[in-house]
């Protein structure tokens, strides 16, 4: 259909306002290398940290949770845990598929001044369990959804973030003394970087490729292709 | 510390581009009522999607797979699962509470001229199982922040998204004739909108409160708050 006929006059975001938002979408970058030594100054910090709780939540339940990392000997411990479970990671992988793991850098845990730990208070009574009945774990997205608002937020700033998923979640937990109701989510690196990679680094380093999104559009039902001729 | 010592020259964004970014976040909205009839074009569809086809995923996996729901009948039928789970979710409250609940609207499945399910292929094999080893769940995760960044790219468009958790995943998947081995992760209304409500409606309706993000911010360690003065 025309595009020219369906943009409503409601739409008060400018042309200049949408390219940004696509801009930082397009260009932001799970980050591994290249961190700065500089600190994030906490107004900073706290900017990005109030994106993330301007998050949707399922039933206006601001489940998430945030730890501040900045102790150093902290982060080594998180880095030894690190270690411990991708030497348990590699050892899946055979020939040259393990050759290529283990020459990714797949964490910047010391190098980023800061981490961020995000966890999902999963039992907490706001929201009077609205929208969780039929879908409880929709609590915990709501979390994933404010760290991709911290993401986003962060790569306007020229701040990098890399998600670090390769640890035991329950040796955070007693690292940072995490009560067991609490769930780990994400474990993040966070800082200033020398730049952002034009692709994704484990698309560059020829671990994986990108795929066309063409094959993961359907319509009406999972077995109908999206027609993309329509576009 | 002083915030002018921190910023990098490395930071690309203009301070109008990163302001875009806040407003986007800051002003979106989970959306219920106040739909427009028009449809979204196709071109303007597929650059959301493609938005969400950018998000960061656990070993470039890119797990996400979307069914764009236009079709009337089942909208209709959809709109039914949202009944009955709404009418079970009912049930769990007593006295004002439930009478809350039951003026709330929490759905634009029929006025929203168009719905996304969005999906989750947890067997695939992309990414060879990096970062999925110690913590599986991160393939969903990834899902989430592609719904994110397609809900804030929206919110550029003037398109308002709305979030359904109330229904029976099962129902749809075979409505939807979604494979058993495909998981549902969320059912979006999707469309232009006469307007973005100030706040969110739960909180405007009276249903619960925002919450202060201090309380939910810890340094270093889960049970060390993280001192606000410091900003």
């Amino acid at each position: 259909m025309a595009e020219g006929l369906v943009t409503p006059a409601q739409n008060d975001f400018s042309a200049a306002e949408r390219s940004a938002m696509y801009r930082a979408i397009r260009e932001r970058r799970d980050v591994r290398t290249g961190y700065l030594p500089q600190p994030i100054g906490d107004d900073t910090l706290y900017r990005l940290l109030v994106a993330a709780h301007q998050a949707p939540s399922v039933g206006f339940m601001q489940p998430w949770r945030f730890i501040v990392v900045r102790e150093e000997g902290l982060r080594r411990s998180v880095h030894g845990i690190f270690e411990r479970a991708n030497a348990d990671a590699a050892v899946r992988h055979r020939g040259d598929r393990q050759a290529l793991y283990l020459r990714l850098k797949l964490e910047g845990l010391l190098e980023a001044p800061q981490n961020l730990c995000v966890l999902c208070n999963d039992e907490s009574e706001r929201g009077h369990h609205l929208g969780r009945e039929s879908m409880p774990e929709t609590s915990i997205y709501s979390v994933v959804c404010a760290i991709q608002n911290l993401w986003l937020a962060a790569r306007t700033e020229g701040i990098g973030v890399g998600w670090v998923s390769i640890l035991d979640p329950l040796a955070i937990k007693n690292l940072l003394r995490i009560p067991a109701n609490t769930r780990l989510v994400a474990y993040l690196c966070l800082g200033y970087v020398r730049g952002f990679s034009d692709v994704p680094d484990l698309e560059r380093d020829g671990w994986e490729q990108r795929a066309e999104l063409s094959a993961f559009v359907h319509a009406d039902y999972f077995d109908q292709p999206y027609a993309t001729d329509r576009r």
